[in-house]
């Protein structure tokens, strides 16, 4: 097994993530948080929240809905081009995204290039393959009253979509805001929220799912100030997964795409890569979307999205500069850099330990008896439980198996300090403080914790 | 306008709350928070998270995707039975649910009982109306590479919907954290989440809207102890409303629900009702759902869902305890109740407050210097605000207009305390401290804040 696999495998032992509807056979693209990965995910989220909101001034917060007005996916051209590549393989009808699966071939890629590249059915291992079409990765659904046997007009009237990005979520609202706070330029709107993508292949565990978590930016600046925002911003992401996150800074890698690979709207984008056990993937984006959303919305809206400087009574249309991040992708950027594999005591046995931050660790502290059959040892215990937590939110309690058990168990989900109540805390009130990167034991007065 | 009016009017104002795709005419039963209602959700969020998670034993999170298997909704019984009626009038086409515009009749209506109510068509006054149908109010949307032109067989086969409640998330996953974290019983898993409901007609502003957020514990019991366990989240509920989140007692009232109108798979239900602008309604709910959950899913998944007693050795299917809350009903309970006009003055003027906790106000404090254009003024209440802003994150700058308007403004959104900066405080470093619901002013050392 690979590194991810063992990471993988972990995240549904320790209950990080289990896959989505898994007692039903799942549901692919999709992953269910457990208890310990949705402490993490609050505790990223809530970083996140207060470095680039509650920190910085001028910073707003968005929430959004899901579902939106389909003008929306018009204005922003989602509706025409949101798409992937489909290809049908016309002996076993197995469906592929063709760039995906052919070499040196674009996103844009047509049936005679597909063709000519004489790739094999994944599946069936024939080449017999359908046309190319487009096949648009936005989830429909349709909003009121509107029965299966509806003529095709009012349903197609009804039909919208869930958001494949955030962002839209914010630039539709931000007229609501420059009217309701008159905020000063440069300003952001911040939001958090999931977004959809009916990706015809997911894969890669969280890294590429059909149900998402996003954490998005867009920061209105002076159009001709953006390339000082723009450094601004990237300063800023570099210190929040650096400093704030504690990600190494040798594991993260800037890539400035080229004109050629962008979206079509961003005059400079800069992919954060990580470097993920299977290889360096896109972690956060920084992206220059110029005035195009807003311009569009302007169009499909006919509403004035122009801005007018309180000091210069200059009005312009906002340039706009965009942080933003998966949580999904971070969360595994923070799991695939904490997990690591050791060799312990004479038996070589393996210990597998999550190295995290004591901010991101799930539980601070675990207190136990030594033993759990000794009744003076655990009423003890529990009070020291209880004294942790009430400084604490994140202490747990661990009485199972045998004090060995539940350090590696302990090391496992990344618990940086394990507490433990023997007979000589009965004695003198001192108790083992056992750390997690260290294995290293050390005996503390219980009103020194 | 009634209260409730003058409530929408200053949610949209202010920047609590808009209506969700307000720029293109909106997307009806969608609401976006804005930056203030982003503030008091997260607080609400928080809170609840703390009470009812972090400060409890044995409660474990959950965080569960949005889309999951259709099977699912199959097994909970949504797939069949998740309808309300929809009658048409013949000679618009407006479609109704019938239980709400007709008096006197039951949510699963027949033809004949609507027709006999002789209800005329609020839209064109005439009465023709078609056939009941019963309309499914989950969103539907297909997963997959699926095309328009595909055969309705596959077509059907990739259909799945948007989740109507966030509980079967955590039923569907009750397995996978006893098989992880072998909880003792009782124990919860808790969620919040976006949940999704196609209303035929979504009205009372944020009340009855097309996409919530829950917040639900499901409580796992040994069958003989459920009575106690209902009392024990019974007391929670009261005590997070009236002491967390300080809604008045005298405003809350408990409903208990006679069994012809409780769903069929609970055998006891309390709504507790909340007195909101235009009447009593439903704030909040604790259901006693028996095994009827994890039976629907060993039925269909085929998975023995029995938790076996680590002390007695006894094995069997827990029984659950629901309490459960959407943030919108608790976020409009709030705001309606912080609300108040009162008049003020000589003039008889009506001053708006929001006479919020100061754990949920979204700022805690307003800094201002008296004057704006006197930069000494302006540098010092600077000075002032930095100070707090590191002590709280939640504090607010404002220097528009004059002090009688910024006090106004910040009654508005709640802020509990003004502080201003003037000539006293160049000289003896003291501010004014104006208090939001008495208007009293007092001076206050810096040292002192």
């Amino acid at each position: 097994m690979g590194k991810l696999d063992n990471i993988v495998s972990l995240c549904k032992r320790r209950g990080f993530i289990f896959p989505g509807s898994d007692i039903y056979g799942g549901m692919a693209g999709t992953w269910d948080f457990g208890p310990l990965g949705v402490t993490l995910k609050k505790k990223i989220e809530k970083a996140w929240w207060k470095f680039f909101v509650e920190n910085q001034e001028n910073m707003y917060g968005i929430d959004a809905a899901i579902i939106m007005n389909p003008r929306t996916w018009i204005a922003s051209g989602h509706t025409a081009t949101f798409s992937d590549p489909l290809v049908e393989c016309k002996e076993c009808k197995s469906r592929f995204r063709a760039d995906k699966i052919a070499d040196n071939i674009s996103e844009s890629v047509t049936t005679e290039e597909f063709l000519a590249t004489h790739t094999k059915c994944p599946v069936c291992g024939k080449e017999n393959w359908g046309p190319i079409r487009k096949f648009n990765m936005m989830f429909s659904t349709r909003v009121g009253a509107v029965l299966p046997d509806d003529n095709a007009d009012l349903t197609e009237k009804s039909t919208t979509y869930l958001r494949p990005e955030t962002a839209q979520g914010i630039f539709t609202n931000y007229k609501n805001v420059v009217d309701t706070f008159y905020p000063d330029i440069p300003f952001g709107l911040a939001q958090q929220g999931k977004a959809f993508r009916n990706e015809i292949s997911p894969r890669d565990f969280i890294l590429r799912d059909r149900e998402c978590s996003q954490m998005e930016i867009e920061y209105f600046v002076h159009p001709t100030t953006w390339e000082d925002n723009f450094e601004i911003m990237r300063k800023l992401q570099h210190e929040f997964l650096e400093e704030v996150i504690g990600l190494p800074k040798d594991k993260i890698h800037e890539y400035e795409v080229p004109e050629a690979d962008r979206a079509h709207y961003s005059k400079r984008t800069i992919d954060f890569m990580f470097d993920y056990p299977n290889g360096e993937e896109e972690l956060m984006g920084l992206a220059y979307r110029t005035d195009f959303d807003l311009k569009n919305i302007e169009r499909e809206s006919g509403k004035s999205m122009e801005y007018r400087d309180k000091v210069t009574g200059e009005s312009f249309v906002p340039h706009v500069i965009e942080p933003s991040i998966g949580i999904e992708r971070l969360f595994l950027a923070i799991i695939s850099n904490a997990y690591s594999e050791e060799t312990v005591g004479d038996k070589n046995e393996i210990r597998t330990v999550l190295k995290l931050p004591k901010n991101l660790a799930p539980y601070r502290f675990c207190v136990s008896p030594l033993l759990k059959n000794k009744p003076e040892l655990v009423v003890k215990a529990k009070e020291v439980y209880q004294i942790l937590k009430k400084k604490y939110s994140n202490v747990t309690w661990d009485d199972s198996g045998n004090i060995g058990k539940r350090y590696r168990k302990q090391d496992e989900i990344g618990t940086p300090e394990c507490i433990v109540i023997d007979f000589d805390t009965l004695e003198n009130n001192s108790v083992t403080v056992r750390d997690r990167d260290t294995t290293k034991q050390t005996r503390v007065q219980i009103s020194d914790l």
